[in-house]
């Protein structure tokens, strides 16, 4: 199930597209009319053995990476080798073109789901009990892999520069200002991977599916980072698979600070030029860190 | 069940909190230890009748405008009339605070919720067919009200001060740079409601339910402005209660743009300056357009 980290496209081509488009401009009150590059966006549904698990919003391509990752940030498998084979199902639209839009996974003979999909309309069994710490809670006890504290160092120097290497490799964001993106660095601030897509919860499923699916987590040695703000739920991703730090280009929340802070991960926030906020953790950047102690 | 609709805070006022923080500037060398205002996220459950109907991470404040617009929006109710009553569960937390975190709605004596909830694991039916004009044509025939073309005509000046309208209402993301913001502005472009949330559904969703709760859709002479990206869920929402038009600081996805051809819906997104790209619908920005004649 290997394939080149760094590249696109394992999945289908249509990760643009063209669209007539309407310019105007105010201030000049010049008016064009000319063809604008966009981001696709479309439905993609997760089957496991037949059973519709998940439908998503995503950018197309790199399916399989995102199921994987889906898969292990759920919590539902716990390396990529207890699934024997995904293929996309081969059905067409109205107009007959295929539309890669469902994955069927399957697992290794005798395998099963490793936790209950969560579904929207779940019936609580608390009275009224959601909150805040016990979301945190729930991940914690779900959590397979603790973050260990004297691992994964990293100088403030090479936090300050992932930003622009993040940037450097968003090609598709490039073309339409409208993708997020994710990639896993090395402490020494190495790009691994990196995945694009329209929202920034299925950039982050696929740029760890991508990686599980040549190395199994946990991955202890590598940084997480996004394009958008850090939010509760990709610090859970983050933490699903091991990851010690995670460095977002946006705000952080208070609910991700929390998890972050309760499961031994450094969280960065406002990476920008040379400045960035440390939110939780803040004893794996080492100034002046000889990287190569950790490899 | 009126209340103001411009301020915000019909909940909670734990909107942000204040957290630790190590700034950290490499280009100087300078790192400082000082408290940051971030912006909160906790979990909101809505019920109604006592069964749980969704759980999203959210911002606390405005949560019973954010249950009747997203049940507006998601087709479940067509008037906030059908509701009879919503009450916060005023359980506590481990530390004896209350969570605020569950609303229960209670709908009028022989009411009935008028479409099933998405379930995120339902099965489909269909062999295979997931496909985005699917998800197109299942909007459509779940509406209740087609956009007059002839109507809601808005200038190109408007639309450009649009962006500048939201963003001196953004007064959560002043103060944390972490909020998304929605707004329903006249044709006039003046603002009539502002919602702040950590994620941009439940900002619409509680825009729409703000209104809703004092006018019934459709909401056919207003535009909903929107501090991100135009994709495909947020044209959807705004179809469901009958908004003409969209605009969108961010970028456009391909499903959004159809879908907004499809119900016609004017679609600008890229607003920005003096600039803005039209990618759906045009016909409805009339240059020197005397705007009083629409009111």
């Amino acid at each position: 199930m290997g394939q080149a980290l760094h590249g696109y496209g394992a999945g289908m081509g249509r990760v643009t597209t063209r669209v007539p488009r309407l310019r105007v401009d105010v201030g000049s009150g010049v008016e064009s009319s000319r063809p604008d590059t966009v981001l696709v966006e479309e439905p993609l549904e997760v089957r496991v053995e037949g059973e519709a698990l998940a439908t998503t919003m995503r950018t197309p391509g790199d399916d399989f990476d995102y199921a994987i990752g889906h898969l292990l940030t759920e919590g539902l498998i716990h390396s990529a080798h207890e699934v024997a084979a995904m293929m996309h199902c081969t059905d067409v639209d109205a107009s007959g073109v295929a539309t890669f839009n469902v994955v069927d996974v399957t697992l290794r003979p005798g395998g099963h789901l490793r936790a209950r999909p969560r579904a929207r309309t779940e019936t609580m069994t608390s009275a009224c009990g959601v909150c805040g710490s016990q979301s945190v809670d729930d991940v914690r006890s779900a959590l397979r892999y603790a973050a260990e504290p004297g691992r994964a160092r990293i100088s403030p120097a090479v936090v300050a520069g992932l930003p622009d290497t993040l940037r450097s490799a968003q090609k598709i964001f490039e073309r339409t200002g409208g993708a997020h993106a994710a990639a896993l660095v090395d402490t020494a601030g190495d790009l691994r991977v990196v995945r694009e897509d329209v929202g920034r919860h299925n950039a982050v499923d696929k740029v760890i599916g991508a990686l599980a699916r040549d190395t199994d987590p946990p991955f202890g040695d590598l940084v997480l980072v996004v394009s958008a703000r850090a939010s509760f739920e990709l610090v859970q991703k983050a933490a699903m698979v091991g990851l010690p730090a995670l460095v977002a280009v946006g705000a952080p929340s208070s609910l991700a600070i929390s998890l972050a802070q309760k499961v031994g991960m450094t969280l960065v926030a406002f990476a920008r030029g040379t400045t960035f906020s440390v939110y939780a953790h803040p004893e794996r950047l080492v100034a002046g860190q000889d990287v190569t102690q950790n490899i």
